[in-house]
Order: structure tokens, then C-alpha cells, then sequence
């Protein structure tokens, strides 16, 4: 290999260790550190950013990656692939000028305090301010680094490389529709038959971490190379190539609150777990989206976790940490954790209803950047469609356009991944059941070998080689449609009416 | 201020945002990590080692720090302080070629290795040949770094920066043959005298956390700008200026292992938290030499924790805690944690026999760095010493001189800091007795606040603005000597034996 290939390489194993160090800074802000430390700790991350930023943006970085480009290297080689991806992530970074990079931390931190302040009191008007420079600062990035077509397409493409705003439109205005009616008829059905009741707590929290650890075990989460540890929101992280580290929160009326987020985030963890460890650091050993990564999450914790005869499995396992479960029985379990009904938030949202928030979501920014809307007209815009979508009258912007943190970071472009996470997640899993004939009985007696295997040969093994479009469609022999995905739904609503 | 101090003080920051992220990588390592991380966080922390080393030794700093000193900075500046320790610290870094600094690091790593077998199996051949390099290395390194007298004093400066190897020999023999003979004695009259022993545990985990954490609270441990955690050596180790993270270990049979752990530990970290805040990073805001943390961990440890009036007042919480402990009594607890006993293994040791543990490490490692002993006479050195010192003839080197971790770490130089430790403590408690005259009814009546602040005012607010020494001096009203420690060892003798 080329001596500028060889210098890319180090320099990116410098980055992963600085990047992976800065991720535990980050964890253990999240889980462990105390109060007063949060000053400093603003400090170390911010002064990280900038020695990695400086690092990868360094003019020879740039003729390296060009040295690399003119070797003409073999299209299907590991180094042309990363060769493609450091193109992509150089010219991203260094399209914008450092001045631009500063005024956007800097109005995100103050957009931070202001929605935190605006969402306590309900009060839009004490965020538009920073949304509206937000939303301006994102304009200029786009035509910074430029798009085929919308400048929605610059901002979609830090999440979701090589997705298009068009594509993205097509499948979830196909979606919509039908969904937000599945979802009325998932409501009725639900309201027909309640879900009967978990037993009353408490189920104390280190019963639930026993029990969640023998279920994550059970998936193949490694725990010599990972932790499960307490939040205040679920997440997973990787901090080298053998330490992923994942979180729950705890809610001692209903285990399954911190079961069904770190069945979730091992999801994520598994992904992290089956990337190629030799490439680490290196595109070859990176996740090639968020889409694909929310795939593997909702694929553990909505199809696997979600299913009955996970709780035919798993129900005996229960009763033995949380004895008051006797008096249930598992398909109350079942029923209990495929409760349909609509709600203002998007995180507490149910499987039937969750895309119709995404989808919302995806319609406002994407007019945002096309000059159709503008911060000001947020609230009205998210009330209406939000009344179309899911039937429901927003009482207040807190409950609505207030609700997510996103925005204030600056992260348009972020939330459609969550919906491509679940179209990719049915796809993938009607197409195990197609690959592996034993699936449906290994996963009834809680053998979950075959179905984690198959994951990691189809995606995690791939890194970024491909993009997330063309890995979904090698993987299930069929471009992304939101078939799958309907089709799960509706026999989720159909179960539940009966 | 000049330009060149500014750039010191923007480069002494940047040193503390990634030494103190250093620190957070170690922490956890300690603490949380999982098994197969380790091969990826020794690589992240030799790579911030190495950004640290060649931000500090580059020229720049060297003229710098040569700049300021031209400018004839007021003597009791504060820049004044921090200069004349940086240069102290640049020359250390910089006298040493990175060839040694290597050959070092990998000598340490294979030693390490080394010496984990041969004290398992209990082979002193095992270690030798690694120890003998070892010490060949620290040889150069006082060659290297100079020193006035003895290449021992070159070694002794970087954990007691000023402190002279023919000082320490005067404190140390003077001290050894008095408490050789009062060891003695102490054992004589424990075993005529037997502690009772404790009530049979369990003594829970978690009754011990919430003990320890009234415990630490109560002495003034800040736990929002600090933690408690587990870990196989009780350590405490800052992240920051507002962070400073204690551990222990658990022994469910006697819930005081871990109390005395935490009450050493949070006498560093009081140290620690009592620094000046905005001096953090430079000199002025750091702790002046081990001997001096450790005067204050001993302090509070030894002085305040296992005196008659602590378990009298803390009695009761225990028993609230630890309900078999209501069939013991405070004299019984009391005697419990004073019991003289002697044992061949250091960390073991009661505070009447401790020093002679050092005094025996100091005398080898003296004649090592002088050429008086090589690494294969250290055995037959350590046995005769030992039975000299402490009257028990040594049954293997596991339970000898291959007990310790120190010298596999190249760290010669370190021990005799646990001795001046103990004096300056017991030198420190008897000065503070007499500075402030309602503290024997405060301590008694569980009320530590004014102890505290004499020792933040005394000793943390100054950093290293005195040579250890020096600051004794000040605090105390007289030079370092063994007599304030041997008073109080002997009044915990004839106690004992009461």
C-alpha cells in the first residue's frame, strides 16, 4: 500500500483514539460524574473536538486522500472504500470555514438553555429566536456543501450517506397515509380490548437489572467487552473496539420500561459488537448510517422483544425476579407491551404510531430548508399536521413542536433515520425468517444465535462498503419499501382487536 | 503579565485538560471497564501521554519559561511559584533522551509481568533480571537529572521535591531503632491484652456504602464535586477542578476495611478539594509532595478515625447500619481497629509497626541507587532487615521483598513518602490541637469542620508555593521530626495494653 495511504491510516487510528476517549468523557458525563464537574467537563470535550477537528482537516490530509484517489485504487478493495468515505467526511468537514463552525456551537449552546427554558414553560417564543439562526445556519452549511437537489439532501447525508431528500419523501408520503389509518383502526381495536394490567409494583430496580442482563446476555450482548449502566435517557456508545457501553433508566412500577430500552440499545451494542474489529477507526470498520443502526435496535427490541413468543419464553425467567407476576401470565405480558394508543410524545409513542411523529417531523424540516417555512410558523404547521396525522389537538407546544431535543443541537436531518430504522428492521427480518428455516422455533426457545449471526454476515461484517440503500437491498433482495413494515403493524392491530 | 507567562499558563491548561482526561481513562479502568477493553485503553493512554510529553518538553516552553525568568519576577508572586516548579518539571522531561523514556515504558510493562509471576509463584529469580535493568535505568535517570549528594535524591525529587536522601536517612534512623523497641512492646502488650472481636458479619455491601458515604459526608467530602466507587486498590485520583473520585473494596466480615480505606481516601481528597480552584492546573493550585497527601489521608485516617472519641460518637450510626454490632460496644470497635499485630505483608500493617516497613524499603533502596546492593542481594537484605526490624523471620519473597507493586513500576523514590507521611500528620493534628482550642469537644461531638479549614488554610490554599518542608514548618512552628508520631504511637500503646 501507498505511503499515503499508510499516513491515513495512522492519522485515523489517532482520531479513534481520541475519538474514543472523548466518547467515555461523554459516558461518564451521562452515568457517573458529579455535579460540579460539568464546567470542566465542557471544557475537555470542546478542547478534544478542536484537537480532532484540526487533526482531520490538516492540508495534508487533503493530499493524501487525493495521492490515494489517483492510484486508481480497486474499486471492491478495503482501501478504496476508505478511500470514499474519508473523501466524503474531509470535504464535509473542511467545506466549512472554522468561523462558521464556532457560531454554530455557540448559538446550539445557547439554543440548548433556551428550548430547555421554553419547553418548562411552554413558551415558543422564548426559542424561535435560536431556531430561526438555527435554521439559517443550517441553510448555509447546505449550500456550503452543496446537494443534488434539495438542501435537505446536504443535511440528510450526515446521518444517512447517500440518502436523498426525494426518496426519503416518496417513501414516507407512501407510508402516511396508510399508517395514520392503521393507527385509528389499532386505537379502536386497542379501546375495544384493554390491555389488562401489570401486576402493581414495586419491581425493584436491581431485580430489573438482573433480569435485563440475563435477557441481554441471552441476545449475545458480550459483557467482557460491554457494561449496562443507568441514565437518565437510554443510549449505547463504543469506546474502543472491544468496550461498548450501554444505558437504561428504571421505573419501579413497570420493568419493562428499562427491559424494552436496554433490549434496544443491545440492539445497537450488537451492531457495535459485529463491526470488523481489524478495521476499527477506519470507514471498512464504521456503521455505515443511523437508519441501519436504528434497524438493529427495533429489530431486537420491537420484533424479537415485541413478540409472544418472546414472552412465552422469557415469562417463567420474569416470575423469578418479579414473584408478583404469578398472577399474570404471558399473554398478558405480550398485551401489556403492544399497547396501541395515540400520544402528543414521540418517545412514549407505540409501534403504530411512532412514524406518523416522524413523519411530521421530516415534512417540517424538509420545508424549513426548502424556504417553505420558517421558524415562526412551526407551531401552527406541527399542530395542524399533527391533527391530521394522529387525530389528536396539541394542547400545548410543549407537547408538541417543544417536545425534542434535536433541533436545539442543531440535527436536522436526524429523525427520519428512526422511521428508516423501522422499514429496514421489517425488511430485514421478514428476510431471516426467508434465510433461516429453524428462525421461528430457535427464537420460541430463546436461541437467538442463528438470527444475530445472520445480522452480522448481512450488515455489521460490511462496515460502510456499501450504502445504507444498496446493504438493505444485497441483504434482503429488494429495494426499501415500507411494505414490511406495514404488514408487521398490521398484524400487531389485528392481534390486539382480537 | 508577559506574553511568554500567558502562553505557560494557556499551555499549562491545555496540559490539565488532557492530563485530567488521562486520569478519567485510568479511573475507569480501575473501576467500570469492561475486561477486553484493556489492549485499546492502554493504547489511548500512551497516546495521551505522548501528546502530553511533546506538548510540554517542546522548545517553546523551554523559552518561555527562560523569558519569564529573565523578566525578575517578584519572589512571592504566584508567577513566581508556577515558574520556578515548571522549570523544575521541563528540565525533569526534557534532561531525559525519549530513547530512555522508551526503554523505560517497555522495561516497566515486561516487569510488571514479571514480577505478577514471580510473586504468584513466589520466585524471586522470575523478577531479577527485570528488576536489575530497572534499577540500572533509575541509575541513569539520577545521572541524567543530577542531584547534590546521593543519585537517590534525584529519585526521591519527584515525589518530594526538595526532600535530601541524607535527610530522610537522619528522620528514618533516628526513628527506627525507638520504634523497633516500642513495636515490640505494642505486641507484647496486645497479646496480653486481646482485642475483642468483632460481631460476625455479614456486614452488606451496600449498609457499608451508606456508612462510609455518612462518614465522608460528615468530614466534609464534597459529593458533588465527587464520588465513591469500587475498586481492587482504595485510590483517589482528581478529573478536575470539581471532581475528585475516591474508591475502596468491600470485606463483608469487617465492614471497617472498607471504612479506613474511605477515610484515608477522602483525606486526599479533602487535600484535593481544598486546592485553590482557580489555580487549577498550574503550581499554585497543586499539592506540594506525597509526603504532604499523605499527612493528610494518615490524618484523618489514623488521627481522627481510630480514636477513642470517633467510635464514641459514631457508635450509634454503626449500630443503625450494622444491627449485630449492638452486642459490641465504642471501646470494643476501638480496640478492634488499633490491634498491634505483626505481619510480613506492608499494606497489612497497624500504624505501630507501618514505618518500619518503610524504613526497611528506604534503606534498600538508598544502597541500590548508591551501588551498595545489587538486585540479587535485595532477598537476603530484606529477610536479615526484616528480622532485625520487626523480630518475624520471612518465610518466602511473596511474603518479602516481591510484595510490593512499586519497584515493577519503576517507582524508586516513592516509599519513604509514607513515613514523612505519618510524621507531618501526627505534627499537623498536634498543632492544630493547640492552634485551636474547642477541637477536642468538636471531633468528640462529630462536628469536623474546624479542623478542616485550619488544615485548607494551613496546607491546601498554598499549593506549592513552600517546599514540603517548609509548609510543615509554617503549619507547625518546628522542623520535621519522628518525636509528635512517636508520642502518639506510644500513647496508643500503652492504651492498648490498658
Amino acid at each position: 500500500m501507498s505511503a499515503a495511504y499508510d499516513a491515513l491510516l495512522k492519522r485515523a487510528r489517532e482520531l479513534a483514539l481520541l475519538g474514543s476517549t472523548s466518547s467515555l468523557l461523554q459516558w461518564d458525563q451521562e452515568t457517573f460524574m458529579p455535579d460540579r464537574a460539568n464546567a470542566w467537563r465542557a471544557e475537555q470535550l470542546a478542547h478534544l473536538a478542536g484537537l480532532i477537528h484540526r487533526l482531520w482537516t490538516a492540508d495534508e490530509v487533503g493530499r493524501w486522500i487525493a495521492e490515494c484517489e489517483a492510484e486508481g485504487l480497486a474499486s471492491d478493495s478495503d482501501a478504496a472504500v476508505n478511500v470514499r468515505e474519508w473523501r466524503r467526511s474531509y470535504d464535509r468537514a473542511t467545506k466549512l470555514p472554522s468561523a462558521l463552525v464556532e457560531e454554530c456551537s455557540k448559538t446550539e449552546a445557547l439554543a440548548h438553555q433556551a428550548w430547555v427554558e421554553a419547553r418548562a414553560s411552554s413558551r415558543f417564543a422564548v426559542f424561535e429566536p435560536l431556531l430561526e439562526r438555527l435554521i439559517e445556519l443550517a441553510r448555509r452549511k447546505a449550500d456550503l456543501w452543496g446537494y443534488p437537489e434539495s438542501p435537505y439532501d446536504a443535511l440528510l447525508d450526515a446521518y444517512e450517506p447517500g440518502a436523498t431528500t426525494a426518496e426519503v419523501h416518496r417513501l414516507f408520503e407512501d407510508l402516511a397515509p396508510r399508517l395514520s389509518a392503521l393507527a385509528a383502526k389499532g386505537v379502536r381495536a386497542q379501546e375495544a380490548h384493554p390491555a389488562p394490567s401489570l401486576p402493581p409494583g414495586p419491581y425493584p430496580v436491581a431485580a430489573q437489572q438482573a433480569f435485563n442482563r440475563e435477557v441481554a446476555a441471552a441476545l449475545g450482548f458480550d459483557f467482557q467487552a460491554g457494561r449496562i449502566d443507568t441514565a437518565a435517557h437510554p443510549f449505547c456508545t463504543g469506546l474502543g473496539p472491544r468496550d461498548c457501553r450501554l444505558t437504561t433508566r428504571y421505573d419501579e412500577t413497570d420493568f419493562t420500561s428499562s427491559l424494552y430500552g436496554v433490549m434496544h440499545e443491545v440492539g445497537h451494542g450488537l451492531y457495535d459488537q459485529g463491526l470488523p474489529e481489524a478495521h476499527y477507526g477506519t470507514p471498512c470498520g464504521e456503521a455505515v448510517s443511523l437508519g441501519v443502526h436504528e434497524s438493529q435496535s427495533r429489530l431486537w427490541e420491537n420484533h424479537v422483544g415485541r413478540s409472544r413468543t418472546f414472552w412465552e419464553h422469557w415469562f417463567p425467567r420474569a416470575v423469578h425476579h418479579f414473584p408478583q407476576l404469578a398472577a399474570s401470565s404471558p399473554e398478558a405480558l405480550w398485551r401489556h407491551v403492544n399497547r396501541i394508543e395515540r400520544t402528543f410524545i414521540r418517545v412514549e409513542a407505540d409501534e403504530v404510531t411512532y412514524d406518523l411523529h416522524i413523519i411530521l417531523r421530516f415534512r417540517i424540516e424538509r420545508r424549513l430548508m426548502e424556504g417553505e417555512l420558517e421558524a415562526r410558523d412551526v407551531p401552527a404547521y406541527w399542530n395542524e399536521s399533527f391533527e391530521q396525522l394522529l387525530g389528536l389537538r396539541v394542547p400545548d407546544d410543549a407537547r408538541g413542536c417543544l417536545q425534542d431535543i434535536h433541533w436545539s443541537m442543531g440535527g436536522f436531518g436526524y429523525f427520519p433515520t428512526y422511521t428508516l430504522g423501522n422499514l429496514n428492521a421489517a425488511m430485514l427480518m421478514r428476510a431471516a425468517v426467508a434465510a433461516l428455516p429453524g428462525l421461528e422455533a430457535e427464537l420460541a426457545s430463546g436461541n437467538y444465535a442463528g438470527l444475530r449471526a445472520w445480522l452480522k454476515e448481512t450488515i455489521h461484517a460490511h462496515g460502510m462498503r456499501y450504502r445504507a440503500g444498496d446493504l438493505i437491498e444485497r441483504a434482503v433482495g429488494a429495494p426499501v419499501t415500507p411494505q414490511a413494515h406495514l404488514d408487521h403493524l398490521r398484524s400487531k392491530v389485528a392481534a390486539v382487536g382480537s
